[in-house]
């Protein structure tokens, strides 16, 4: 007998209808023969309703208090979730984060998982029971407050459980089919993706792909558990990301050159112009960002001009971040010592992902190829061994994701719409 | 420095603006020099909201499951009013019942409180913060699984904390001015009570009084925790309840002859026909009643007549149990041997309460005079030493109330129309 995990994200149990036809998939599930663990998002709109309520009363919610009320969310669909279950004659039984073990760190807002107990959802299993965790959720090791994972948590609750539990599969049931070789809302053609690297995957989800999140995959690489990402509106098969090629009848899916085209037009770019080209100047930059606790993404520096021994040196954040970036590095101008700040949201990143791309040379280039021949400027190019990105104006962003994905001959023959949408967290 | 709990009702936090102007008087009672904790229902329709979702995903909620559901909205509720506190410049923390240290029975859906461990609480308030606490819930010793503690729940869990933390008052606001001499939709001269004993109280309270839970008061005797009954939409004094009457400028509050006048048209009377006269009848009777777990009220058992050896015995119950105790009785018809069942549901109780009764003989004449004065017919009659209660026709009810309220001169000489509402869980 397997145990499975799988999680719902917000759009499945949108409503009570929406409950019960996950209830029913469940039951399915369990009916196979498996131990099945399920973890929940919170219905629909829940959560930015709850916002909403705190923006009501108080400009800045605070954060042990903010992740209290957020997580009464996942504590309606989980308890509504089991109820549904019982009714089908199956025995449920839900539990919190905390109940369910998973330990986090003090950060409320963005914990991060530190340590999964999961004995009580052991012994409901054992018991033969289906347990419904509330996703998104943990305990604070040390203060036994309340905590919340950020965005897209449920998934990574859902991935620590099943690495805890050790199960076959974590199933991360959404609204849509899968993972697809580009964002099919810009690329009509796009297609889903049967299997995908854990590697190929990281990349994606840091270059703007929205279905799973860095953090999750991040976590399931390292536990080696082979997430399956499929739709709760249907029964098709959708896309698995593990180590080993998933097999289709008796022979493993082959492995993609490129994996996909993903895109992010969720960055700003700051450039630092007049940096005297001298060693030391770019670690004093950047770390006056890090202090200021922002994340970057591309860094790149100019060729210095031999007449001025100067240079100019650019970065990508998100612009979400932007302000917090120029206030931090006005404030220790005199000790970095440029000449000026240039700040500029409308820019968009494009990116080429797939582990083919150590053994084929030709990649980059054809990539290149295919944005001139699109008319698209590049900006910024950065690369890692299974990814080439390139910054672009952001209105160039759709049509140079189009002729990338064509020029790869990932288009696919069908012309079928593809429903796509949010994973709710 | 004094330790005050204060317990806010759905009502009262109904919306952003109600957790705004309940935060406000939270900080007031701060600012007094107190230490502040708080215990606060689930914002007005939220506990209804969650039990029509519940219906609607499965027609008989499960008991465990059911309480996770409800439990979300006292989450929901005082982490916003710890936030809307913080926004007023106070620290707050808010606990869930679990982390609050109230622990119950098993029982879920109406748990009983069986200890108070509120460490987590002592230590907030030494740190200088109000504490929040989610009322009506807590949890289980045994299974360490999420209780709910039944209607009227939340001020018993005020009252519980006060006793587990020493307090000096246990304040319970609400959208009526305090405990009125009889229910003001009826009776439009009734007025507020200033001071009211325990004992008065508990009897009103199992007469219909709908302000405050018998369990509840029963719990602030045990531990002689004064409780001061108070609109939260205003400054006014209320009503306390405690062992020794309060102090108006120099002199204690007079203890009033009879504190009030409450009815009840929730009951039901069921009538066995034609039992034996003989020893352990009754006693098989209820034997039969109380296996089925039905709560009775009242009972009467008529004078036999002589020529059969055959009597009746009449009692009342909560007209949402009528139909079990039909139907035990009448399975267990052969075992106690009585000729037919008579089930009445259209009948009322009007309750007199006042310790004076024990020293003032003429009161159950007087009352006995009113009702027939205002053409009132008595069916059954139920003492104390504190009480008398009759059942009439339900139709006679609020007649009934009006003139027993008129002839023991409990009347108002105002005639200010009075809000009166309930006071949510």
């Amino acid at each position: 007998m397997g145990l499975v995990v799988q999680k719902y994200g917000g759009s499945s149990v949108a409503d009570a209808e929406g409950i019960k036809r996950v209830a029913k998939r469940i039951v399915e599930a369990k009916k196979n023969g498996n131990q099945v663990v399920v973890v929940v998002s919170a219905m629909g709109d829940t959560t930015d309703e709850l916002i909403d309520l705190a923006e009501q009363v108080s400009p800045m919610p605070a954060g042990r208090e903010f992740d209290m009320l957020l997580t009464a969310g996942e504590r309606i669909s989980m308890a509504l979730l089991a109820m549904a279950i019982k009714n089908l004659g199956h025995e449920a039984q839900s539990f919190t984060g905390s109940q369910a073990g998973v330990i986090t760190d003090s950060v409320h807002n963005k914990a991060r998982i530190i340590d999964v107990t999961p004995g009580r959802i052991r012994e409901s299993l054992d018991r033969g029971n289906i347990a419904i965790v509330a996703g998104f959720q943990g305990v604070s090791q040390d203060k036994k407050d309340i905590t919340t994972l950020g965005r897209g948590g449920s998934d990574t609750t859902a991935v620590a459980l099943a690495a805890a539990l050790d199960a076959e599969v974590c199933e991360i049931y959404t609204d849509v089919d899968g993972v697809f070789t580009a964002d099919p809302r810009v690329v009509k053609k796009a297609k889903k993706i049967d299997w995908i690297s854990f590697e190929d995957m990281l990349e994606l989800a840091s270059s703007g792909s929205k279905v799973l999140l860095h953090r999750c995959v991040e976590y399931a690489r390292r536990y080696n558990i082979p997430i399956h990402v499929r739709s709760s509106f249907s029964g098709l098969q959708g896309t698995w990301v593990s180590s080993e090629p998933i097999k289709q009848g008796d022979k493993p899916v082959e492995q993609a050159i490129i994996s996909g085209v993903a895109h992010d037009t969720s960055e700003a770019k700051v450039t630092v112009v007049g940096v005297p080209d001298k060693p030391g100047e770019a670690a004093t930059i950047f770390r006056t960002i890090s202090d200021a606790e922002i994340n970057i993404d591309m860094i790149v520096q100019n060729v210095s001009a031999a007449s001025t021994g100067l240079t100019d040196i650019s970065f990508t954040l998100p612009k979400t971040e932007g302000r917090k970036a120029i206030d931090a590095l006005e404030k220790n101008k005199a000790g970095i010592g440029f000449d000026s700040l240039r700040y500029d949201d409308q820019i968009g990143k494009i990116s080429l992902v797939g582990a083919g791309m150590k053994t084929n040379p030709g990649v980059t280039a054809s990539f290149f190829e295919a944005l001139s021949d699109a008319g698209v400027n590049i900006e910024l190019i950065s690369t890692s061994e299974i990814r080439i990105s390139v910054i672009t104006r952001a209105d160039d962003v759709n049509e140079a994701v189009r002729a990338v994905h064509t020029a790869f001959g990932l288009d696919s023959d069908s012309d079928e719409a593809v429903v796509y949408g949010g994973t709710g967290r």
